[in-house]
């Protein structure tokens, strides 16, 4: 079986969980959104759906990764990478009718007490995201960026859940003013 | 049908929809652990599991406001508030074995997309919520309390979920110093 009829159920199962969360999500939508043989799924997950959730939080969370990274370091200030991150996740979320928030925290809420590999998978997103906001805050001289990087990840990750549920980037704004004011001085 | 059962359903609900979300919840699993007549949950709830999970959030989200302004209202300052606040919701989090986080959050990332009325109630408990911390900072003489509130519900919010994730309180310690010095300077 073609090695794209993997990637195309991990992208279909990405999008799904991300949106929907861990139970509302049947392995016939994901392969009838993915447009894959029904049989490949379990070819190349023989863990069913526990594994292929495990290993779409890992990619929807590595790449989002990336992309944070790559805004933090184009941006003059901290302050300023992060509210260009909160930018950036405010227009997917309108765009998509209020649809993608983090594309971690629903399965991480509606999953992780109840498999233990879905909960290790959303924690590295979580660790990795911010691991890449602490190294960012060591380069600029923060000597509490442990500390403010978990701050900077709950304050993301609330105001993303609260704008999705109120329809409205309200919250998203308030945090990026917060923020800026908080890293910048 | 005696009005206690009613209860009885309210609460099973209230506490499956907050720990595991809306679409893992079955209604044969809230009937057995309320321990109420399998015919009563239609008659109480006629609008069915959709009814069930926006009256149950309503139940939460009201029990926790009031709770919220109690503990806000005893405490010397704003920060200090706050920092008992979430002091309260660690100590539940972690006694639950980090499974009962926000009462509200689970189902409002893995239902309100899907459902008005869910979202409706989400939101309104995330708006009661946010009113009470609102009030209580210009009480305390906040100029800005309005989008101070918007933050330190989105951060408290988002250390639940980092913490639960990651079975570990050290998200609600920093956001708890974070937001004491932001509020107490």
């Amino acid at each position: 079986m073609a090695s794209n009829s993997r990637e195309r159920i991990l992208r279909s199962a990405a999008k799904l969980f991300s949106t929907q969360g861990y139970h509302a999500t049947g392995l016939n939508q994901v392969i009838s959104e993915g447009g894959a043989p029904k049989g490949s799924l379990y070819f190349h997950f023989p863990g069913g759906k526990e594994e292929l959730a495990a290993q779409a939080i890992a990619l929807s969370g590595s790449e989002l990764d990336t992309e944070f990274a790559q805004v933090l370091h184009d941006a003059p200030t901290p302050g300023e990478g992060i509210a260009r991150v909160l930018g950036l996740l405010g227009t997917r979320l309108a765009e998509s009718g209020f649809t993608k928030g983090c594309p971690v925290a629903t399965t991480a809420l509606d999953a992780a007490s109840t498999s233990e590999p879905i909960r290790q998978a959303c924690n590295d997103a979580f660790f990795d995201w911010q691991h890449t906001l602490t190294e960012h805050l060591t380069a600029h001289g923060r000597p509490d960026a442990d500390t403010l990087s978990t701050v900077v990840l709950a304050a993301v990750e609330g105001a993303l859940l609260l704008a999705r549920t109120r329809r409205d980037l309200a919250p998203l704004t308030a945090v990026a003013a917060h923020l800026r004011t908080t890293l910048d001085g």
